[in-house]
This record gives C-alpha cells, sequence and structure tokens, in this order.
C-alpha cells in the first residue's frame, strides 16, 4: 500500500536535504540545484540512448556505473553542456569535483546533471561560484526549490513523493523531475531526481528503477526525440531503518509506490510537453507479443497525425488505425477495434460504430484514453502521449534566438 | 542524356490519352481521372508497406503481381475506399470492371487507385456515373485534367515528362502525381502515375521502377507517416517502336531519366506538403553502410524538432546531431560535420564554426541543402524534406470536419 504526499517532494524521504538557486547561468530564473544526502546511498541511473552525450551524462553514468555509494547530485540548467567536446568533458570532470570538495566528500559520489543549450561551453565561473553559494543554503524544504532550479521550458514545477507501508514500518520515496520538449537542443532534457530513505542493495535498486522507468518515462511521447541528456537517478540512504530486499513481499510494495510515482513523474512531464493541451492514455491490448504492443502504443503516441487530430478534437480513428498499421508490430487491421474511453468507435471488420457527438464529448476533455484492441493476442502496453500544438512550433521554429 | 519537357504532363508519351472530371463524390473540384493507352503496356508498381492496405490498392496489386498487360488506371479522388472491409473491396472489384466494360477490354487489364477521407463507403453511383462520363472525354491533350483531378489537399498540379535519347531514337517518360501529406486519412496519399513510349519487359520494368523509387520517393518526409493508399505505378505501351534491354547502355540511359523525373515529383510533393515553406535536401556522407546512410537521412528528414528550426531559420544544428545520434545508425557524433550549402556549420570534435551571418541567409532561402558528413565510411544517400510550420498544425487538427 502506498499513498502519495501532499506537497511531496525530493526531500521527502528522510535524511536528504535540497537547494536551489539562481547562478547566473541562465538570464534571470534560479539554474542550480543540489540534493545530498548526510549518510551515504546506494545509486542506481538510467540514461539517454541516444549516441550523441552530453559530457555530464557520461561522467554520472561512471559513478553509477562503477556501483560507487554516493551523496550528492548537482544539477544546472541553461546550458546542457552537450556537443562541447574534451573541454566540455573536463569541465563536467571540475563541476563534479569543485562540488565534492565544497560538500567535503570525493567526487566520486558526486553525480552531476546539466540541461539547456548545446555546444556552448559551460560558464564555469558562474557555475563555482553558485556552488560556492549552494552548498550552505542545503535543507530539509529545499525540495521545491531544487524543482524550480531544474527547469527549462517546463510550465509548472514538478514534484512529488509516496509513502510506502512496508512488512516493517513505511518509509518515503521523493522525486523531482522536469521536461517539456523531449530533446536537448530545447532546453527540454527530461531529468528525474528520486529519493528514498530505504534501504536497498545497489544491484536491486538499478532492477526496480530499470523496471519502472520502462513502464513510465520510456512509454512517453513529446515529440518522438531522445535527448542527449536524458537521465533518471535513484539514490536511496537507508535512513528509515527498512530495507527492502529482492524477492520478498515488500519488494512487491515497494515497486508499485516506485513504478506509480514514476508514471506520475512521466505523466506530469507530458501533459506540461511543449505546447500541450491535453493528455492522453493509450492502452494497447490483444497484441502477439509485448513488444508488438509497445510497438503500437509507441507509433500512436508518436504519430504527429494523431497527435494534431487530438489537438482539433477530432475523432479521426483512421489515422490510430493506419498509424498502428506502420508501427512494424504484427497486426491484422481487419480484426482491430478502437475506443475512446468506454465509448467504442470501430469494431472488428471495420464495424464503425463512432458517435461522433460521443466522441466530441470525450474528446474535448483535458484527458481521456485511446483503447487499442488487437484482437490478435494477450499482451498489452500503455502509453502517454499529448497533442499536437501551433504553439509546439512556435515554440521549436525560434527556440534558440 | 534525357532533358525535361515544357508543360510536359502523363499523355506527354506517345499513344497515352487521359481525362479529369468532376463527377460528385468531392463537393466541387475535379474528382475523376483515366489514364489509357490503345495498345496493351506492360505494367510495373511500387505500394504502400502499412499493414492497413486500401481495397483498390490490393486490386491494383493484383494485377500487376499477375504481371497482365495493362491498357487504363482509373482513379478518383475524395474517398480512398480505406478500411471499408469487404463491402469496400467489392466495391474496388466494380469500379475495375465497370471501368474496364466502358472501356472495352478486360477487367485484369485496368488498375486502380483512390485517395481521400477513410472509413466511408464509395458513393458508387457517382463513381460509375463519373465512369460513363470520363470514357468518351479521353485525349491526348487530357493529361493536366488527369492531373488536377487526382489533387487532394495539394496546392499545385503536378505534371512532368522527360525525353531521352537512346541509341537508336527518343523515347518519352510523363507522369502525374499527387502528395501533401503522407497519410491518407489526410486525403493525402502519395500516388504517381508514369507512362512511356518506350518498350520494356514487365519484370525489367518493376526493376527500374523500384529503384527509382527507392531513390526518390522513398526518400521524402512531409510528416513522417505512409499512407495507406500509397502507389507508384509505370505502364510501358512500346508506341516509340524502341525497346530498352536490360544490362544494355539504354538502360543506364533509361534509368537516369525515370530516375531524374521520379526525384523531381518527389521533390514536388515535399515542397507542396501541408504547411511547407521550404524545401530541404539532405545530404548524408561518410557513412559505414548504405543503410546507416539512411537511418541518418531518414531521422533528420523526419524530426520535428529539426523541421521547426527550418522554418523559424533557426541555425540549430544540435538539433541535426542529435537526431543522428538517435537514427540506430553505427555514428561517432565527434567526427560528424554540418554544412548549410558549402558554409561549415560544425566540423570533427565539435570544432563549432558557425557564421549566424551566413548560415541566416542561407536558411531564408526557400531551397537549401544540409550537408552531414559523418567521417567514418564511404556511404552516402540523399533525403528532401520540408519545415513543419503552425499551417500544418492547422490543417491536420480539424481535418474531418
Amino acid at each position: 500500500m502506498y499513498q502519495f504526499i501532499n506537497n511531496g517532494t525530493v526531500t521527502s524521504a528522510k535524511g536528504f536535504k535540497a537547494a536551489g538557486i539562481f547562478s547566473g547561468i541562465k538570464k534571470k530564473k534560479k539554474d542550480l540545484a543540489l540534493i545530498y544526502s548526510d549518510s551515504s546511498c546506494t545509486a542506481a541511473g538510467t540514461f539517454t540512448l541516444n549516441k550523441v552525450k552530453a559530457a555530464p551524462l557520461l561522467v554520472s553514468q561512471d559513478v553509477i556505473q562503477s556501483k560507487n555509494e554516493v551523496k550528492a547530485v548537482i544539477v544546472n540548467s541553461g546550458n546542457a553542456n552537450a556537443c562541447t567536446g574534451e573541454a566540455g568533458y573536463n569541465d563536467a570532470l571540475k563541476m563534479q569535483s569543485y562540488c565534492a570538495e565544497k560538500l567535503g566528500i570525493n567526487a566520486n559520489e558526486v553525480l552531476i546533471s546539466s540541461t539547456g543549450v548545446i555546444g556552448q561551453l559551460m560558464p564555469m565561473d558562474k557555475l563555482l561560484g553558485g556552488i560556492d553559494e549552494i552548498v550552505p543554503q542545503l535543507s530539509a524544504e529545499g525540495g521545491f526549490d531544487a524543482a524550480e532550479a531544474i527547469m527549462t521550458t517546463d510550465k509548472k514545477m514538478k514534484s512529488f513523493a509516496v509513502k510506502v507501508e512496508l512488512s516493517a514500518g513505511a518509509v518515503t520515496i521523493g522525486a523531482i523531475c522536469k521536461g517539456s520538449g523531449m530533446i536537448m537542443p530545447n532546453m527540454a532534457t527530461m531529468l528525474a531526481f528520486v529519493t528514498t530513505d530505504a534501504k536497498i542493495e545497489t544491484d536491486f535498486l538499478q532492477k526496480l528503477l530499470s523496471k519502472a522507468v520502462k513502464n513510465s518515462f520510456n512509454k512517453i511521447s513529446v515529440d518522438g526525440d531522445t535527448s542527449t541528456n536524458d537521465m533518471v537517478v535513484i539514490l536511496a540512504n537507508g535512513k528509515s531503518g527498512f530495507e527492502v530486499y529482492e524477492n520478498s513481499e515488500d519488494e512487491n510494495l515497494f515497486y508499485e509506490a516506485l513504478e506509480a510515482l514514476s508514471i506520475e513523474m512521466a505523466k506530469s512531464i507530458v501533459s506540461d510537453g511543449e505546447g500541450a493541451t491535453k493528455l492522453v492514455t493509450i492502452n494497447v491490448s490483444g497484441a502477439h507479443s509485448e513488444a508488438d504492443a509497445d510497438l503500437v502504443g509507441k507509433a500512436v503516441a508518436n504519430s504527429s497525425l494523431v497527435k494534431t487530430a487530438i489537438y482539433g478534437e477530432d475523432a479521426n480513428w483512421g489515422r490510430i488505425m493506419s498509424a498502428a498499421g506502420n508501427s512494424g508490430a504484427s497486426i491484422e487491421p481487419e480484426k482491430m477495434s478502437i475506443f475512446f474511453n468506454n465509448s467504442p468507435v470501430v469494431l472488428p471488420n471495420y464495424n464503425i460504430v463512432l458517435d461522433e457527438a460521443e466522441a466530441k464529448e470525450i474528446l474535448s476533455k483535458n484527458e481521456f484514453q485511446i483503447k487499442i484492441n488487437l484482437n490478435g493476442g494477450k499482451y498489452s502496453s500503455t502509453w502517454w502521449t499529448c497533442d499536437f500544438s501551433e504553439e509546439y512550433v512556435k515554440i521549436n521554429a525560434n527556440y534558440r534566438t
């Protein structure tokens, strides 16, 4: 059993402090965040699959892969330190070591992350000055400041926490994240930082995180692109005094809460997608395999034509069917059925039962479901997408200037 | 040697007649086209890979696969006869047989094609009435009427022809096509009908067409989707008296002309893409394989972020690099270089040499090139794309209504 905590954030779990400040990398807004735990944390992370990887991502990936215990995460917005070559990589190492020095810990206990414009070297004087300034500001109330400092084109701050009743007692999982577009040149990398006071062994933590990310962040689409800086990390400091063991009943309890939290974050990113006005859940069922269910979900979630139709509140089911047909999944189109919420639109054998008035009512909502039953097998998959508006084009046409 | 013919069209090749009329399937505009050759033609075709295939496409695919000689192509716009089940398939067969009857030929000598809204049964009374009417109007001057009748959201009529000097004498290849969005629910299926008075054996004709389509229509992107009705067909009636033989010098001469014609058609479709204001040629070189070159070209051509940046005339090279990184191709990002026309933007090792003023001048043109050198191998590929504007969203948000 888990429940979401009102005003939950990355400092909701015991023993975590945070801060968020303006360091001058951006023009006006907060641009530097720090998350810190006095006691060492096991850590796990998932990173972008884009072959173009930003320098800070490479540095953090090293920390995670070497299975170091971690105490801090330092994150800046306003500059992605991506496509910056060797100089950028050295700047990323400096960001890590300087932060460690100020915290009095080892460099390999610090994860780093950057989001913002690419192809520009980090203004290191501002960043390092910011680190000087942020360390003394760490506090157990700093989660929201940190959440604000990692925003780029996000309109809403994204901060969540859940409380989980394990067999022995309660643990908390807190998080902040950011999204907006799916790609770094937007200053819109997807980042999520999760903390928990449960104790969890490193490899098991990685397994839990990877599974939760697969079922949440990896099933959303704003514009179909993947950033060079995307990263999700989790730190577990054990401060609750309760450990989650693999293959225990607690595993399921903890995982369910972590997945719910991750889905909530993922949905918050989609519904705050650039120019988005609607959050749409796509349920694919009846697939011959999990891979097929995902192919169909992804194709529908990514289709510009489906997304513009959603924006127009147009019951254009043909675009959904055509996207499924193009997905590469093994489907038999004549067996497909499509529903908007529980209202049937097309049943097998192209039996069109669309009720335009009912469809219009559903499509005019801010949130609704598109259910696609392939009626072929027993596998299913859930994806989340947003609509595609003129606003998206405006935001992205003149981003750099 | 080939040259484009001024005002060339599908009736430019000897022995072909055509017509285009209003039959009432659309509200006002011409919606029925017929192409006809008195003498039998060898025929070849390429068809959509979407698993959702429209009924007329299945019927025409049967004709091509059985290697029948063909005399006519009947095409309607305004209704795609897609997702219409068994009733729709029977309507497609009726469209074919009725047209054959009126022309006094066999049903299997007729190719059929439809484009327009999907999920609605064809208004057969109007279609058959239109066939009654169009047959007597066939003429050697009818190419432009036919080109007009296959248009949906296209703004410009698309009609071309080339003259090729073979070793023994000249042959002509004529064509009409339509595009706009890349997907049927837009009423924007990609269709191309090509005629030639050269004599070419069926299997060889298919080989030539498939290769030309691969290097033209299959390398364009308006919105990354593939319609359920896409089709390119070629008819060769031999009326010039000259045959093109496989592995002859004439093969190269003819193929070059066919490819140039196909590229011209493909580019006309991209530059008239929904909401498009720019035609951009993407040259990928230095790839480890042809497949890698295509993956990068396709990813860049399809990226919403690249396309919105082009619309905004924004030299956002990071989006190009990131799209390449996401393409699935084997690339070494630090080796990449990017040029706008001949102006270098990024050189290897993230050496940014972008001249903003020069870039702005190039990006403000209606046509320009993005050259991406992966500096890894010897393979290359050329793609064509258009920009992504607010207008695209407007067109597609409320298409059906």
